[in-house]
């Protein structure tokens, strides 16, 4: 969902969907940075360039609501990241290490901080907070449908692709966060080399 | 390191290493279970049956001090139980299965709670806390260390077996993350049969 942040002619109705989109992106780029018990409120509302007043405004149910349309924006986001990377090459085994590849370019060029946007939330939250687990479930469910339509274009039989769509997205996961902990690319591209080589084990 | 923790005759030696030990595991399965900034120091001094004074006693750097001890602890835990699901068969590729199968089980059995002990604390405090940063580092390659010291005693060379035990242990920790958040042993069970298929194409 595109919206003006920009451009003063906007209408009133563009204005509040500009506010409500900015609180949502700032929401989801501190929780990727530093996890969800850690974020509060105002510090969300500060980054976003709103006043508190508004955040509320717009998510009564204060931080965990917004968390929830936090995961949902990340979601969105990773979603469109994972399918550019599959798009990238006819070869199934070639496209994910695309994957992989602009993964950890992303990941270095935010400077190690922008890995998955639900892994921390979703590990801070487990067991409590059921409707951000819920978001952080639909997600990953998301990514792994995103992977698994990929694979069956090229030929795999669901169950097959099913199953590879669980192992690419949990190994990218996994080497995410080694990437992140290490500040390296490597982790991420050895790990793709290593799925694409998997991919091909089967033609 | 063994410590006694019962057996009232303990002298008083034995009684403080059974305190601190008692704290560490505390907040190891703290950070496990619900993170770094969302585990008070009262807490975890609660969960211990300790005093908090005797906490700062033994850590007078406060939580980051014991967040180290903490991390390191499940560092070796987490070691001791990669060790034991590589060492269960001659094949490398069936040893790898067994550690997703071995990781499953444990998992299903803490209630999905007790995961990776370090991605959630190592993400919530990355760029910040440099000391934890360190521990976290430290422990994951650890496990690489482990992983791959097992795939060269199994004839690969050198650097094939510190680029398998990157990408297993990636998958592992993603697969652990993903079957907390599904509450179910697939992910980790099917990330386990990949990685040993990857494994076996080498031959």
């Amino acid at each position: 969902m595109e919206t003006k942040q920009q451009g003063g002619r906007g209408t009133g109705a563009e204005a509040v969907v500009g506010t409500r989109e900015r609180v949502v992106r700032a929401a989801s780029r501190l929780l990727q940075q530093q996890g969800y018990e850690g974020t509060g409120i105002k510090l969300i509302a500060r980054e976003a360039g709103a006043t508190l007043g508004s955040v509320y405004h717009f998510f009564p149910g204060g931080k965990e609501e917004l968390a929830v349309a936090a995961i949902q924006h990340g979601d969105q986001e990773f979603a469109d990241m994972l399918r550019t990377g599959l798009d990238s090459a006819d070869d199934p085994a070639v496209a994910v290490e695309n994957c992989a590849r602009h993964l950890a370019t992303a990941l270095r060029e935010s400077g190690w901080a922008e890995g998955c946007p639900v892994t921390s939330t979703a590990l801070e939250t487990l067991g409590r907070a059921p409707r951000i687990q819920e978001a952080c479930h639909e997600a990953l469910r998301n990514w792994q449908s995103v992977l698994s339509a990929r694979f069956t274009r090229s030929g795999f039989s669901v169950q097959q692709a099913n199953e590879l769509a669980c192992t690419v997205l949990a190994a990218l996961e996994g080497a995410e966060v080694t990437s992140q902990v290490f500040r390296s690319e490597e982790p991420l591209l050895t790990t793709g080399r290593h799925m694409a080589r998997l991919v091909r084990s089967w033609s």
